[in-house]
Formats: structure tokens, C-alpha cells, sequence
């Protein structure tokens, strides 16, 4: 067999690499008799022993990446029926004939090199960058955070478990459970929309107080050469308010920057986001995007919805209220699980949408999306209804602040649907659009770049708190400001009323019922804006006004996404679209003068625009297409929208991802894609899976559990027959988890050895601490205690997800995703553990494309 | 421990129960030096042993259900730490303490016994039923069928696929296949469009023919007493082209008759469907719907474009022709497993709703809602994009051929978006709304109920070919009397101008520019019916015609639902409920003639009252909403759509399940739920598993595996190791599958024993015979042969999915269905298999409700 061979020690990375290109495929059988260098496979290593290899995670990659021993290679085994029988192969000589051909990226897998070759580059190249950037400089995108762990969907089937289950196990208290499974989704939409009406409320009424202030003195001042005075009052206000904002955010819950969506996502994915879903996220979430947006920033209130929705859910989930105080009151604790809360999320981030945009079938979708690999029937139709209440009830109160409850007109917060002419398109038109969509893909590539290197600049100089604040402040500044000179600046004026009739409009320099044609645009919310430009007659906004206006939106939204502040993306997308889509509806006018139809349709190009600048930014799944169509409220206008919608997508894909995806990368959130990466077939189980394990006898010493648990930041442990003969080296008998063991020894169940261990815990013991684990410095132990005996047998999972060592990579990935695992423990052929795949083993591995070719890179595991 | 007993003897089986209630749990502690009367579990025995013990699935049940040996108890054990030592035990006597209550039903499951319980009475029950019935006359509804397989959604990594594997392991190659799934993707699209539109073109174009003619004579014999001549006449046509359509479908595929929904839906949750997708399913579905409607049948033609759009994706998927003759041209084969044919039906049958309905995002949603299990979001945008140029294209040639291509305003064959004035709805109209379906889920359970009465009958008593066409002729001829005798009898003319300016109008006797109103409703296609019901003014139909017409088109579609005739239930169904809404528009229109605008607003009602009434009948899940909301093309009203979808649904699921389940439980296909029926959770994968196991060893004898693959019908087989101190015990190896031994046979890789055995094939030999496999009989062995020896070990999947004994149902569920699985082995803890656990051990725990309280049942298994 040809390849094998020592490489890399001069960048300390020691690997031994198989080289298995096609050459050796077809001739594998023929040499079969030479393979004997192939991996050794390593097998577990009790925890008492000391070892300093390497773990694929954990917080100690950095000092021991250069010690790794021999068992612990990154090897790819040559494909020929041999490598059944790999058990019992020694490892011995590298053979010479290693060749590595390397593309130009260095990171990409060129024809005619395998997976292996790549890996090694991409070792190699980090290696390299990170010289010369220095250690501290992380890569932002090419590393995940070691700090995130996985959620626990699996059911530990402990007897503990079993026992709860038989005093639930009859027909009244599944029907029970059922029927509450659905009141709480009820309860969710209900009080989204509630929430969902008073942002609403409050916004708009102090939006137009402010606004209306401004205006007055603005007029005026033109007159009487003050000018300085509203910029002035205007700049004020808009600091204050965003400074309070941020300032709430960053001291409160940091976690409620920005929309949220991208937690919200990875939470679906099945990663555990600590803070995300507590009481303080909620408060500085929703006050922190009202103070937003009256501090004029460039954001939207529509995405943080989902965000609030979702902690309302998982706090009528859990059914306690926590107090600042440590207090909480408790009213029920039969949810208390991560599998039904990240239901009732779903739920929750469903009816945030819907309410949002009015679009229950949106919202439905953009919740089972995400949490795809557990889309079940029953739990669909929960959710869906969830949603569709919480679009009723926001339709009812909304109307109900306008004046008519009952004529339920105002189904969500924002809606593009108030167009005075019916929405028709022609097919003709379509290649305007696809040109329109090319653009907006470019330009929200564009967006989606500037602001990673914003990002990436913020993340490594202004990490402070007070600084955070200070560049909101400057923003809400900056925002006023620059408005300020525009409206100034440019002498657009119209006569034309303007669609909303709530518009505050200031003459500034234009006489004779005329009004600025820019104050419409800036002295408004920016939903207020969007709709300006949705529905406004032709006239209403000149060519230099709406150029002017694309480019200062477009970098004061690049430049507010990431504030640490509560704010959204959407409605500053829509709006830059729209803005530059009624250009080109003028610039379709001006070109066909003889059409006047082209005149009153510029309001559709406005709205292909919007969509194609969302598209472009955000990379629209097919849930964020239903949104769209939803809030036109018009399917028939549909079908161009979709098309736009793919092509500024993949027009965006070709260069970047999308903007939550760069979020999600630039925090190193390990979120697993849908499909194995391809490519990896070769990879096995072996290969990818964390080793030497931490495991545990079924009866334990408590010093040896303490110690592990203060020692290792592994959160499973595989626990094995206590084998006198071959210590360490038992059968696997079931697996327990690091928040079991810990409220196991909080609680103290354990005794001297050879006496009857205590009895005295139930589940709900283990509930009580969810979803705030313990920590192990929260842990009191005596000399005496220590030397007492654990019995783990009726608390650990008795049985846990295994594989084979020779399972490959897809169909790894495929079991934990399609199970949403957080542990699965890799075993030999006598059923001993060997090692442990988790979430960030399978998620290092990512795929993207380059220039329409697929690219394959592994990630680095960091520790931040 | 209490239970444990030995009962049913009197019924010929003998099962041991072990039943736990909660006081068992509660002590279970305490007693455990007792438990000594568990469960003996059952070894593997090899093949060569004559075994005569009860298979849980196969052919043999009903001789074998009386011979259950000792080992092959159902036991369900109970709830104690000590089960994991289940192994060393054996059987011994039985406690006396076991207790049966069962409640009326005898079938379900009552607050204080166990599961264990109810699956006795199960069986005691279906004992008794046979016994009253004869055993001739299955329980249809109770049973599954054991000639449905599973699909292969698993990859068999054995060696020569990784050999294939190795040779397009290349950026290009990835890049290359992923390329070919998006073309493949169009081109699914673009000929599902093709074929809508010719098939919407032939039948209006004809349909218009055929009711010119009769209207011509009948407004003639109307005057001039001759009315016999257009009856005869009418049913004449009906009957010869009725009687042509069902004889293709009865002749050519009996699997193309009815809507197929059913069968597709099925499919996509990973059942086998023989001759779902062939060509002949082809020609008899597009040619056969056509007839039916030309035919005069109560039906539509949109429910089999699901099915056409998905034989053109697995025809273009599997990439080669199929003649008559046996012969076929190949185009390529890379596409050519069930997992990527599945996923190419997905888009096909989405491109089907999509270009029937013009609901792009509907259809996405009708083919992923069903495959749910395997959702991810590349597939995803495949579906969609197929879907949405299926839609396109749909829209550009029906709006082509009905004179201009370019402006799209036809996007699907069936519409309800024609209202004159615009969708609004009042909260006051709400409770209206819910009141309708109500009476939509009351009725829709009654049409379900009465086809399954009659499907029952028919699949008795009417099961011969001719049978059948005779059926369909007298159906046939029986609407065209019965249309014929309503509008002679019923004098109701109107002087309203139809809708649809291209509707036959019959004045037959009505006068003076007045038409016989019934004439829009009878001489039209079905979807012109709805057309008419749902957007004529308000005084074109009276009350008397209207009551006349719903209680003999739900009739009808009752009888015609079910008839080997290609035919689709949706239009039937809203055309039922839409001319019902309108008698209670016409209601409330009467109960406050105040109002002027109810009289406009009553195609409003009709339109609820359709989207009720199929709510009612077909359960509509998430995927049909949309559809509907799509089809009226106006969101604004789709929030009291989805109301009454939700409510209508639940109404009618109050009483019996929708009308395509029901269609799927009397064919008895085992399809999976999406979750684990509750109150299983104490059942062990050693409980559900199917045993003995018929095993091989990796080298094994010709003659053996010849015998095998002749006597049983298991379609995988586990491969062992041939360990020759235990003959028949040994380490699991991998799964070999029934098809890849047919094949291994049929190409004599085999030799006498001790010679290098040939390796003369390759993957690309086992793909050939996709989809349809070899017979045993095929196979032509020598004496000779027989005795030469084959090695399985390139051959066999080596890393199949083992789930340990212990593991409890619920999760066996959650991996089988979250993996796709065909197989799953169960081993003991020395990684030997025991078992496998198929998916009919999992389909046949059904669960229910009654009366609003959930209940299980067990299916049996039977052959026919």
C-alpha cells in the first residue's frame, strides 16, 4: 500500500497520513500481504493514569497539540477488505513514497489527492497564519469555540427514568400531558402577540413625538438660520436613548445583541447557548430594541421578536419565574428537559415571526427548518398553531389600537401589502428582475463582508464594556447626523402627499405645501421609511435622493449589525432594497417613457428590490421566501419573488455566506450542517472521535469522580464493567453525564464500600437544577466522604448510542444528527469504548464553495 | 417482583407476562433477591436447524402461531436496576397475582394496568374475531400486510463501494453530481408542466365537445319530447369511455387507479411500492385521468399529477427507458439507489401539487411533510426549485394556450382566485366559520367512513377484473342519470350569466335568455362545477338545487372514490363543500337581508365550505393549508382557512382517521409515525424484535444460502463469524441483504473450497438489476455448485446499525425512523445478534384516539 509517512513535525504537529488515491485503490488487492502499517487503534486509557495526548476537544488543545503520541494519528484508512481485521495490525514504518499536491489555496482538495493531503494543509496553513498573526490573533471563521456544548435530546433511560414513567404510564395522563403540550402553545402565541402590540404601541407613539419635536424645531430653524439646534437635539436625543439601550444590553445580557436569530438558529441546531432564554435576556431584548429604535439606529424590531418569543416559550416551558434574588417560584417541572423546551422554542421563535411579519406559515416553517432533523407531524401542527394565534391575536390588538378590532387588517408588525394597484407582472419583466437579483446579491455579499471585518475589529479592539457603549452612542450620533445633512444637503422637494398619513414631513427649505422629500425617509421609524418607499407615488423621491439614501443606509446598517445593542436586520435590508429598487423602477420609466403604467409600478420594483437586497444578506431559506410572500399578501406576485430570492442567493453564495452564517462561524458556534460534508467518506468513526476517554467503573471511588470532573471539562462519561483482570478495559455498560454526577455528590448519595448505598433521589432531583447546572466548585467534600464509594448502576443511561470504529464519517454524522446526539461512544469489536464522537468533532469539518467548486476545510477547536 | 404468568392457552398462544404496575416499581428494591422469573433470552440459531418457532413477521404466521416455543415469549420487562442482568436468568414459574382489567373496549389501555395487558387482550381479541369471522375475512384496518418491504435508504459500505466511492472523489466529480441533481431537478419540472398542460388542454378541449353535444340535445328534446335520446346519450358516452379508462387501469398497473396520494405518501415514508413507477403506472394514471374525467366520473385530475410528476422523477432519476418487450436503454446509472430516487420523487411529487394546484410552496411542503425523517435543506431548495419551475412552466403554457403566454395569470390547473371583489372577513364571521367546520369534519368522517365500508365490501366481493370495469361503467352511467334526471326535475332556471364565460348552459326547460341552473353544475368538468359554485352570483343557484346536488355528489364521490379508475378526490370534495357553503351563505344572506353585502359575499362562504369539507375528508396537515391559501392567492384570508382546516381536521379525526390513511391502513402498508406511540415505553428491543434470525457465516456454503434465500423471506440477513467452538454464536459481522446474494449467485462468485474465490464484479453489476431484483427462481444452480463455497466478506455491509437489547422502543423507533432505516439488528452485549427489528415490528403499535383519549393497538401481521 503506498503513503504513510511522518509530516509536519517541523510546524509540531505530528500525523501519520495514509495517502490512498486511486492507484492504490485499484490495486489494493493485489499487496495486501505489505499493509501492515497501517494504525494502531487506540483504546481507552483509564483516567488515573497520566496522558498527555492529544483530545481532539476540550480546553487543553493549546498546550498539547505538540505531544501527540503515537495512538492518537489522523489516519485514513486505504480502501480494500483488509481493513476489517485492522484490530489486530501493530504500527510500524512510514513507507517513503508520500506526495502531497496541493492546489493553490493550500485548503482545497484538488482531483487527483484525497481528503488526507487537505487535512494536513489546513494544519499546515493554520499553523502558518497563526505565526503570523501571533497566537492571540484567532481566525475568526476557520475555529469553533470549544465553550459551546450540545443540548441533551436523548432520554438518559436510567431506572430512575423508568420508574417516573410507570406512574405517567395511562391513558389520562398521556391525554393530559397532550392537552398541555397545547395549552402552553397557546399561552406562547397569546403572549407573543401581547408583547408583540405594546412594542408596536410604544414605538410608534414615542417615534412620532420625537419625530414631531424634531420636525418643528427643524422648520423653523430653516427659517430663522438655527439650524444648529435641531441637528443638535436631534444628535442628544438619539445618544441618550442609545446609550441607555446598550448600555441595558451590555450589563444586563449581552446575549440580547443584536436579532438573535443566529442563537436562536444554533439553539435549534441543538447547541446549548447559556443566558440565551433567561428573564434578563428578555427584559434588555425588549426594551433594548424600543430604546433602539427611538435612538434612531438603523434596525428593525421584526427579528428580535423571534428572540422574545422564544424566551416567553421556554419560560412558560419551564413553568418558574427566577428572581434576581436566586428565588424562583415553581408551578410545574414536567417540561424541564431540553427535548421539550427546544419544542416549545420552536413554538416560541414561530410565533415571534408571525407576529412580526403577520405570517403564521412562515414563522412555522423558519422554526422546523432549523430544527429539522426533528420535524415531527404532531409537533408541526403545534407550533403551527402556536403561531397562527399569535398572528390572530396580533392582528386583533394592532387593530384594535387603530380603532377596529374586528377588521383584523394588521396581521403583523410589518406588511408590504398596502399597494393601490394590484400586483401583476408580466413576463417580460422578468429579466429586469434577474438583473435586480444579481444585484442584490453582490451588494449583500458586500454587506455581509464589511461587516465580518467590522466584526472581526470589534472582537479584537473594542471588547470593552464601555467602549461598546461608546460606539453605540457614536452610531445613534453619526445616524442623526448624517441624516440631518442630507435633508439639508439635498433640495428634493415634492408636493406629493405621502402614503402614510401619519408621516411627519418638514419643509426644511421647501415652500408653497411642498415638503423634503428626504424627511420622509429619516424623520420616521424604519418601518415607517421601508413603507415610504414601498408606497409613495413616483414623484415623491428624486433619483439623487434615493442614491444619496442607498449609500448612507446601506453603511450605517453595516455598521449598527453587531452594536451591542438589541436590534434587527431586516427592515434596514428591505429598506436599502427597496431604496435602490425604486431607482431602477425610475430608470425603467425613463427608458420607456411611453409606458405610463411603469410609472405607478414603481412601487413593484421597490419590492423586488427589498427582496433581492434581503436575499442578498441574508441568504433566504426557503422559510424567509414564505415570509416575504406572506407579508406581500398577494401569491400571485409570488413566483417573481421566489425566483429573485434563489438567484441573489446563489449570486451571494458564490462569494460569501450569509450574514447569520458568517455570525454564527465568527462565534465559532459548532451548528452541524444537514449533510455529511462530502469528500469524508473515508473517514471513520476512529478517526474523528475524541480520545483517550475519561470513563468510570459502575462503582466508583467519589475522589476519583471529584477529581475528574474538577480535572476534565468532558460533560459524558462512558461508564465500564469493573473487569479485575484488565482494569480500565471493561465492556461499556452505559454512559452518565457530568450534570448527573455532580448533583449525585451534591446530594451525597454514596457510602463506604460495602455498604448499602442511599437510596434517597429521585428525578426531580436532577430536574430542579435544570436548566442552571451545578458547578464542580459548588461542591462540599470531606477527607471521609472522598474515599466513600458511588454506586453509578441506577443513574447512568443504560443504554447508549454506539458505533463500530469502522463506521464512516456520513453515516456517523447522519445518526447523531438525525437523533440529535450529544454523545456518541465509539466502540471495538468486544463492546469496549474507544473513544467519543460529540457534536464539535463532526461540526469541524465544514463546506463551503469556492468560485463554484466544492471546498472542504476543518476547523480548529479553540477556546475562544 | 409480582407478575409473571403464563395465560392464553385456551387461544392457542402462549405468552408470558410480566406485568408491572406501580406498586410493583415502588418495591422494586425491596425484592429483588426474588426476580428470578424473568426471561430467557433468545440466541440466534442457525439456519440449518429445523426451527419451528412463531416468526414475528413473514409468511408463516398463520401456521406457526400456534407452535410458539418457549423462547419466543413477549415479555415486557419489569422496572428494576437488575434487568441488565437479564441475561443469566431462565424462565421459571409463574406468580400468581396477575390481573386483567381491561375496559369496554378490550382494546386499549385503562388507567391501572400496563401496556402488557392490552396487547394480550389485543390478541385475544383479533383471536376471537378471527374465529367469529372465518379466518378468510381479514380485520382490514387492524392488520399490516407482510408483502410491503422498506426501502434501502441505508448505504451499504462494503468494499466495492468504497472502491466507487474512491474513483469520483474529487472536487469535480462533487461538483459535477451536484450539478446533475439541480438539471435533473428542472428537467422533473419542466415535464411535470408539459404534461399538466396537455392533460389540461385535452380534457377542456373534449370536455367542451362532449357536453355541446348532449346540451344540443337536449335543449332540442325538451321542445320536442324526446329527453330519452341526450340520457341514453350521455350515459353511452360515459359508459364506453369510463369502461376503457378503469380496463387500461385494471389491465396495465392496478396501482394507477385512485389519486396514488396515498401510495406516494407511503413511499416517501420508506415503504416499497412494486410497480408504483413504471412506465405502465405512466401511461394508465395520465391517459386513464383523462378518461375518467371525459368519462363523467365524480373526480379530479389534480391528486394523480402528484403521482405523474413522481414517475417522471424517478424515471429521469433512474436515467434508463423500460420497454414492454423487456428491453431498455440506459442513459446513466449513478442515481440509481433508493436513497437518491427517493429524494428525485420528492421534487417530482411536489412539481405535481405544484403544477396542479400552482402552489410552489405547497407542493415543497406535500413532499417533505411526508419525508420528513430526512429532511435537510440542500434537498430542500432541490424540491423547491423543481417545484417552482414545474409552476412557471405550468403557468406559461396554460396562459399560452389560452392566447397569452406572457401574462402568467394561470399558474396551476385548478384556482379559486377569480372573486370579483376583494377577501375580507369580519371577527363577527368567525364563529360562522368554525360552525361550518364543524359541519365539515361531520361530514367528511361520514365520507370516510361509507368509502370504508365500501372499500371493504369491494375488497371482498368485488375483487375479480371485470368486476371492477363493470363497476366503473355503472358508475359512470349511474352520474349521468342521476345529472340528467336532477336537471329535468328540478325546474330552477336563472337568468345570471355563468361565471365562466365558456360554460355549457342547457336551457332545457327554462325560457327566455334563462338557463336551467343545475345545467352549470352537470354539463361541465368537476372543476368547472367548483368554478361555478364558487364565483356565480348570488341568485344563479337556488336552495332546492343546491341541497339536490351536495347529497348527490357526495354520494357519488363516496362510490367513486375507490374504483380501479384513475381519479383524484380533491376537486369531488371541495365541489361538495363549496356548493354546501353557498346554501349557508345563502342562510345567513336570508337571516339579514339588512346586509346587501352578504348576497356578494357568498362565494366567500363557498369557499370556506370547500376548504371545510376537504378538511374533513383528507385530514389536511400543514402541507394542505398552504395549498389552499395558494389556491385563493389571497393571504389576507388565509388566517380563517387555516382555522377551519385546524378545526375541521380535529372534528373528524374525533370520529375516524382521513380519507388517505384510511386507504393506508386497508392496504395494510406498515408506514412509521413520526414519534414512538406513547405508553410503549417499557417495551425493550428484545420485546419488538423478529426472531429466530437466519444467519450466515462469512464463508458460506452455496447449497445453504440457496435454501435460505428459497425458504425465507427475510430480506437481510446478519453475517456472523464463524467461530467453530459455537457453531451458529458467533460475533456479528455485518448484514448482507436478499438482493446482493441473488446477485452474487446469479454471477457465480463462488468456488470450491480453499480456492481464491473470483472477484469479477462490481458495484456497478449489483445497481443493474435497480429497481426490480431477481427472483430465486432465476437462479440455476448445479449439484456441483451448490457445494462450492462463497466468501460474503466484500459483499456485506460491515458496519450495519446494532442497537443493544436493553434499548427501549422508543429510541429503537427514534433511530429507525430518524436513520431510514430497512434493518436493525439487535444484539446482546458480546455483540451477537439476537434479533431484527424490522419495520413492521415498530408500524404495528398504532396508536389512536377515542373519545379524546389516546389508545394503542397491535396490528397483526398478516399475508394478504
Amino acid at each position: 500500500m503506498p503513503g504513510g509517512s511522518s509530516i509536519d513535525k517541523d510546524l509540531g504537529l505530528k500525523m501519520t497520513v495514509h495517502l490512498d488515491g486511486m492507484a492504490s485503490a485499484s490495486t489494493a488487492d493485489t499487496n495486501t500481504t505489505e499493509s501492515t502499517d497501517t494504525v494502531s487503534v487506540p483504546h481507552p486509557v483509564n483516567v488515573t493514569g497520566k496522558d498527555t495526548r492529544h483530545r481532539n476537544h476540550g480546553n487543553r488543545v493549546k498546550e498539547e497539540i505538540t505531544v501527540i503520541g503515537p495512538e492518537s494519528k489522523f489516519h485514513v484508512t486505504p480502501v480494500s477488505e483488509e481493513e476489517h481485521e485492522l484490530n489486530n495490525r501493530v504500527p510500524s514504518r512510514p513507507t517513503p513514497e508520500l506526495k502531497f499536491e496541493l492546489d493553490d489555496e493550500g485548503d482545497t482538495l484538488s482531483n487527483h489527492n484525497s481528503i488526507t493531503a487537505l487535512l494536513s494543509s489546513k494544519f499546515r496553513d493554520i499553523q502558518k497564519r497563526l505565526k503570523q498573526y501571533g497566537i492571540e490573533s484567532p481566525r475568526f471563521r476557520k475555529r469553533l469555540v470549544s465553550k459551546w456544548e450540545s443540548l441533551n435530546y436523548d432520554v438518559c433511560e436510567n431506572v430512575l427514568y423508568i420508574k417516573e414513567q410507570e406512574k405517567y404510564k395511562s391513558k389520562k395522563w398521556v391525554t393530559l400531558r397532550w392537552l398541555s403540550k397545547w395549552l402552553v402553545m397557546f399561552s406562547i402565541g397569546i403572549m407573543t402577540a401581547l408583547l408583540a402590540a405594546t412594542i408596536h404601541f410604544v414605538v410608534e407613539k414615542l417615534a412620532h413625538l420625537k419625530f414631531d419635536l424634531i420636525k418643528h424645531y427643524f422648520d423653523d430653524c430653516a427659517k430663522n438660520n438655527c439650524l444648529y439646534q435641531p441637528a443638535l437635539m436631534w444628535m442628544g436625543i438619539n445618544l441618550v436613548i442609545t446609550v441607555a439601550g446598550a448600555a441595558l444590553v451590555t450589563f444586563l445580557q449581552p446575549m440580547a445583541a443584536g436579532s438573535g436569530i443566529p442563537y436562536i438558529k444554533s439553539y435549534l441546531n441543538g447547541v446549548k447557548i447559556p443566558g440565551l432564554l433567561t428573564f434578563r435576556a428578555f427584559v434588555a431584548k425588549t426594551l433594548g430594541v424600543v430604546m433602539s429604535i427611538l435612538g434612531g439606529l438603523a434596525c428593525g424590531k421584526e427579528g428580535p421578536m423571534a428572540h422574545s418569543g422564544s424566551i416567553i416559550a421556554a419560560g412558560l416551558g419551564r413553568g418558574r419565574i427566577n428572581f434576581c434574588n436566586g428565588k424562583s417560584i415553581s408551578f410545574y417541572s414536567a417540561f424541564r428537559n431540553d427535548h421539550e423546551i427546544r419544542d416549545f422554542m420552536a413554538g416560541g421563535a414561530a410565533s415571534g415571526v408571525s407576529s412580526a411579519f403577520g405570517a403564521p406559515i412562515g414563522g412555522t416553517l423558519f422554526s422546523l427548518e432549523e430544527a429539522a432533523s426533528f420535524w415531527n407531524q404532531d409537533l408541526t401542527w403545534r407550533v403551527f398553531f402556536s403561531s397562527m394565534v399569535a398572528c390572530f391575536a396580533t392582528n386583533f390588538l394592532i387593530s384594535a389600537i387603530n380603532g377596529d378590532p374586528t377588521k383584523l387588517t394588521d396581521p403583523g408588525l410589518v406588511r408590504f401589502n398596502a399597494f393601490k394597484f394590484d400586483l401583476k407582472f408580466d413576463l417580460i419583466e422578468i429579466p429586469v428582475f434577474i438583473f435586480m437579483a444579481v444585484i442584490g446579491g453582490l451588494s449583500g455579499a458586500l454587506f455581509v463582508v464589511m461587516n465580518y471585518k467590522l466584526t472581526v475589529f470589534r472582537k479584537r479592539y473594542l471588547n470593552k464594556n464601555w467602549i461598546k457603549i461608546i460606539e453605540a452612542g457614536l452610531v445613534a450620533m453619526v445616524s442623526a447626523a448624517v441624516a440631518f445633512g442630507l435633508m439639508v444637503g439635498i433640495n428634493d422637494c415634492t408636493d406629493k402627499a405621502p402614503f402614510d398619513s401619519h408621516a411627519v414631513t418638514a419643509a426644511v427649505y421647501c415652500t408653497d405645501k411642498k415638503h423634503n422629500s428626504l424627511s420622509t425617509l429619516f424623520l420616521t421609524t424604519p418601518e415607517g421609511c421601508l413603507k415610504a418607499l414601498l408606497h409613495d407615488p413616483f414623484e415623491s423621491h428624486g433619483p439623487v435622493s434615493l442614491v444619496a439614501f442607498v449609500l448612507i443606509f446601506f453603511l450605517l446598517g453595516v455598521w449598527t449589525y453587531g452594536l451591542s445593542v438589541s436590534s434587527g436586520v431586516f427592515i434596514p435590508s428591505l429598506a436599502i432594497g427597496a431604496a435602490w429598487g425604486r431607482l431602477v423602477g425610475i430608470g425603467v420609466a425613463h427608458l420607456m417613457p411611453e409606458n405610463p403604467n411603469l410609472q405607478l409600478d414603481v412601487g413593484k420594483f421597490a419590492l423586488i428590490g427589498a427582496a433581492c437586497q434581503l436575499g442578498g444578506i441574508l441568504r433566504t431559506t426557503i422559510s424567509l421566501t414564505v415570509i416575504i410572500v406572506e407579508c406581500t399578501d398577494d401569491i400571485s406576485f409570488g413566483l417573481p419573488i421566489m425566483i429573485v430570492l434563489m438567484i441573489s442567493k446563489w449570486v451571494g453564495d458564490f462569494i460569501t455566506t450569509g450574514l447569520y452564517d458568517m455570525n454564527v462561524e465568527v462565534m465559532g458556534i459548532p451548528t452541524l450542517p444537514f449533510e455529511c460534508p462530502p469528500l469524508c467518506d473515508d473517514l471513520r468513526a476512529s478517526d474523528v472521535m475524541s480520545h483517550p476517554l475519561a470513563t468510570f467503573k459502575t462503582k466508583e471511588k467519589v475522589e476519583n469522580i471529584y477529581r475528574m470532573l474538577k480535572e476534565e471539562t468532558f460533560c459524558g462519561f462512558p461508564v465500564i464493567e469493573d473487569d479485575p483482570m484488565a482494569p480500565g478495559k471493561g465492556k461499556l455498560k452505559g454512559l452518565i453525564l457530568r450534570n448527573q454526577l455532580l448533583v449525585l455528590l451534591k446530594k451525597k448519595i454514596f457510602c463506604p464500600e460495602g455498604q448499602v448505598p442511599p437510596r434517597n433521589i429521585t428525578i426531580k432531583d436532577f430536574r430542579d437544577f435544570y436548566p442552571v447546572y451545578l458547578k464542580v466548585s459548588e461542591i462540599d467534600l470531606s477527607d471521609e466522604e472522598k474515599s466513600y464509594v458511588m454506586d453509578l448502576k441506577p443513574y447512568y443511561n443504560p443504554s447508549p448510542y454506539t458505533v463500530e470504529q469502522k463506521f464512516s464519517l456520513p453515516r456517523v454524522f447522519n445518526l447523531f444528527r438525525g437523533l440529535g446526539l450529544r454523545h456518541l461512544i465509539v466502540t471495538d469489536e468486544k463492546n469496549m469504548p474507544m473513544g467519543m464522537v460529540t457534536r464539535k468533532d463532526l461540526a469541524k469539518f465544514r463546506v463551503g464553495s469556492k468560485r463554484g467548486l466544492v471546498k472542504i476545510e476543518q476547523l480548529k477547536i479553540e477556546d475562544k
